[in-house]
């Protein structure tokens, strides 16, 4: 076998087969822009229907769709506008720009370059006098800019609004919420998902489909109550998992192989919520054909950690020697909510109703306006206000004889007596409470590329070299390949009927009557296709065909009335190739 | 029953419900845009497998998933980066744009603005004195301009590349022609399908989800053989078709009730192509829940045609009194292929090989260098590639003396004798072709919109109104509501079996035990629900349960384990209510 890398093989097999290529090849392409074929069209539709039987339909959640332009008033609550930004080293040479922490860590020891302060990373720049990957001319003493990866556009004409693409679907959640609870009846915890486009304009898109500028996104936005709302593990805590926590990432950090109960109760994930999605999430990942022995979960580092979440896991793959993330789980705490909260015009909270109502002591003023008004003119309004908001924070600063409130740049000290100081007690049927968000988010295209990367195979079939994808049956792309032994109208008509009957059955069939059947065979098998059904001569008296498995090319006589049946089962899981007699 | 429209009245369900609402309303909202809630995202998913089913898997054709941004060559070859405009009229006053082809026909009898030139709409403005819709202001003399509708964006940072969001998903096909014509085995004639986003900076969105700036297209783009690819049309032939030819739409047209085979028999419809996919889709259309009453076929008026648009039908639904496009059948010749093949790297034709080889004459040159070299020097080399084109183009040319040809500026004589000017038999095994395109494009907002107008009913149930939306079981968000009939450990605990049994066969449900049943009743009436399931104290002893249907409100009483097998049959349509036993 060749000394390509595998992930050279697929990208190969992925453009000649229809899985995926760059797009718009025809005018020389851009970077970071895949088009899915039809096989990988239907593959990643295969996963997306999986990923939503599991996260959206398995836990009772709410999926909506939501539009992938949104206004500048969002991303300016999200923080995407300020911060959502990469590192970027311009060369004054050649003028080709490069990712400064990529380029850092490509080339020195330092491991998480993107949370090193910019003048930081410009005197390693300095220092170990890095070059353009480009032309190679020195980078030593260019400054680095925050380069923001929202795709900008203007919406309308005229005095436009600027918008931006979405570079995460979840944002179309959050900004809805004050509707999306309506749905949820304002009952916590419920969740909202979404499957659809996300967009990043990144400054090296690289690595086939694992970092592009457009990218489909699975996400689960689960609002919690703080307070309460802790998950039943009992359904994963068998689960086995292997993690890579934070401790472990030094020099001669090794994996921890345990299962989600004892991982929670070791205190290795601090978050149960967390806990419960990595067990469910590792079950689904092996079912649709991620290799467990190239999976585990890494802990972020807490340098890694957006600043607001409590903690954070992702899911990693192996490629090639190589790690990559391909989903994230985190708990983003009330981050998200409090901030559309602060910005916009509606309440980003639900009230809960206590069980029973509740007497609380609440601190009130009410002000002698025969007093305030004289001494403090226009700026007495002003000052009640401030009252108003010192009692609520600040009960205590009551107990003196006078107390100063700063109205503008005025400090202004006022009796307490003429304040109306007084505690009372109030009745409360319940409270606003701003939810918490864990947040399961799943990289589509990545975890399409890892299906196929591990799927990947090659063996020695009849003294030939054979290459075929291990796909799972139940996201397959194709499932059945059906062919008459050659081209002969009886054979063709029987061959016909039976792929007409496979595919009311909601199978995907593919028909070929070309060329020999070995060579029928090689073609699904790099597909991926698991199962071909052959009709000869012998079929237009038993009726019965040839079934080939795909993986071990193993065959059986089945009765051409027992097809249908038989692969909804293949499909479904419920039975086994092995099982089969014939 | 009120005063206000039905799409008033769907509008506010739809928000109340979660079947639509305009996006990012805790910041105002922006024109244009809209988020699919949980009924609405589930209702389109469905819209989009049923279409996928019939025009993609039901016809044999590929389905792609290409970006939404494309690289500008795309559109520079396309004709949308010059053509793809709309008149916008700038208020001087209050900076209100408006769309000038809209206010003419809004204030006139002009009936098609759109194609008229831009000084004679600017002339109609001045001559009906017609003023600003915000605020009145006169808009006489203010200049019209053209305002491309691509939304604009910057790919990669430094010397960016400009990018747009493609204005339809047909483009992220034709740009892949010369690989997909792979994946079809350079075999005429094959379908490409595509469903996913589009994007149109409109100027002045409105109604609703009907005129959006980010909407959802189900496009077929089918490539033909134009020399002898016609369709089988028996399948079609008698399907019923509510026509409006361009004929017919002068002052008194009327519809013309025909079928598919009448039409192309009495050349009412000329393209066969478009006449099977206008029978196609009227049944499909009708499954998944259009009026028919409520639904024709519009021809394209001869100024309304795209120049390459050799013809042209719309489907139109009813929506209160107006009639609005929900799907395009265009015949669009050679013209995307030839463009993209002109501007482009690649081949965009295809080889299609003669069933014999085929001996055809050829009119070569041959000249005779010893006396073009002196004669011509410098312009020899451009004097003989004019000979060659002259031969390929106007063999009858050689038949004088001398023949003429031009070389810049310059006109040359040259004797024909020293040309070699020959007739020449060669033999060809076939012939590159570009193939013709036939488009049945579905806009799925519009679609989904259509379905739930036409749904949208109102009736009275004992002494009550009702609101209920009629959808089609085969496409309806939700399925099956499952009740237990008051909250009672018992009666839970087997609703909740039902529900889960049910959810197993791939079932919509959802389940409600909150307020009386009537009430429940009501709530899956407006949402569409076709049918519930009330698990009573009875239940418990005769393992039967009362399914209510929706429409007519009649109930049945069934027992638990025929639920999945009657419920799975009501959902493909293969049984109806109304033949049940119970």
């Amino acid at each position: 076998m060749s000394d390509e890398t595998t992930s050279e093989k697929l990208t190969e097999l992925a453009k000649r087969r229809g899985y995926f290529f760059q797009s718009s090849g025809a005018y020389g392409g851009v970077g970071g822009f895949y088009t899915f074929g039809p096989q990988g069209a239907a593959l990643k539709g295969n996963l997306e229907d999986a990923w939503r039987e599991r996260f959206a339909l398995g836990e009772g959640n709410m999926e909506i769709d939501a539009p992938t332009i949104m206004p500048e008033p969002v991303f300016e609550a999200s923080g995407h506008l300020a911060g959502f930004d990469d590192m970027l080293i311009e060369c004054p040479e050649c003028g080709t720009s490069t990712r400064a922490d990529h380029l850092v860590e490509d080339n020195t020891d330092y491991e998480d370059a993107e949370s090193l302060p910019i003048p930081e990373v410009e005197a390693v720049v300095a220092e170990y006098e890095l070059a353009c990957p480009e032309c190679g001319a020195g980078l030593a003493g260019v400054a680095i800019e925050e380069f923001n990866l929202m795709f900008a556009t203007s919406i309308g004409p005229g005095d436009s609004q600027p918008g931006y693409l979405r570079p995460e679907t979840a944002q179309g959640i959050f900004v809805e919420f004050p509707r999306l609870k309506e749905y949820a009846r304002n009952t916590l915890p419920f969740g909202v998902t979404q499957i659809g486009r996300a967009y990043r304009n990144e400054i090296s898109p690289r690595r086939s489909i694992i970092r592009t500028r457009e990218f489909t996104q699975a996400e689960l936005e689960l609002f919690v109550d703080p307070a309460d709302d802790d998950p039943d593990l009992s359904a994963v805590a068998d689960v086995p998992l292997t993690l890579y926590p934070a401790s472990e990432q030094g020099a001669d950090g090794s994996h921890l192989e345990t299962t989600v109960g004892e991982a929670v109760a070791d205190e290795v994930i601090t978050d149960p919520w967390i806990a419960y999605f990595l067990g469910v999430s590792r079950t689904w990942y092996e079912r649709v054909g991620v290799d467990m022995d190239r999976f585990r979960y890494r802990q972020h580092l807490a340098g890694e950690r957006a600043h607001y979440a409590a903690d954070c896991w992702d899911a990693e793959s192996e490629i090639d020697g190589n790690w990559i993330e391909i989903a994230g789980f985190a708990h983003r705490g009330d981050y998200d909510l409090s901030k559309h909260g602060e910005h916009a015009d509606e309440r980003f909270t639900v009230f809960q109703q206590y069980d029973e109502p509740r007497t609380v002591e609440r601190a009130v003023v009410d002000p002698e306006m025969s007093y305030l008004g004289p001494t403090f003119g226009g700026d007495a309004g002003a000052v009640v206000a401030a009252l108003e908001e010192l009692a609520e924070t600040d009960p205590e600063a009551f107990d003196a004889e006078t107390v100063t409130v700063a109205v503008g740049d005025d400090d202004h000290e006022i009796p307490v007596e003429q304040t109306g100081f007084a505690l009372e007690e109030q009745t409360e049927a319940g409270e606003h409470v701003t939810p918490h968000v864990v947040e399961p988010s799943f990289g589509v295209d990545r975890t399409l590329y890892t299906v196929l990367h591990h799927a990947y195979s090659e063996d020695e079939v009849d003294g030939e070299e054979r290459t075929y994808l291990a796909l799972e049956p139940t996201v397959a792309p194709t499932f059945v390949g059906v062919f008459p032994l050659q081209r002969d109208d009886d054979l063709e008509t029987e061959a016909n009927t039976i792929a007409a009957t496979l595919r009311e059955r909601g199978l995907s069939v593919t028909y070929d009557s070309a060329g020999n059947i070995g060579r029928r065979y090689r073609r699904q098998d790099e597909v991926g296709t698991p199962f071909c059904v052959t009709v000869d001569y012998e079929s237009l008296e038993d009726e019965a065909v040839t079934v080939r498995e795909r993986d071990s090319t193993a065959q059986k006589r089945l009765p051409i009335s027992d097809l249908a049946e038989t692969f909804t089962a293949l499909r479904s899981g419920s039975l086994s190739f092995d099982e089969l007699e014939g």
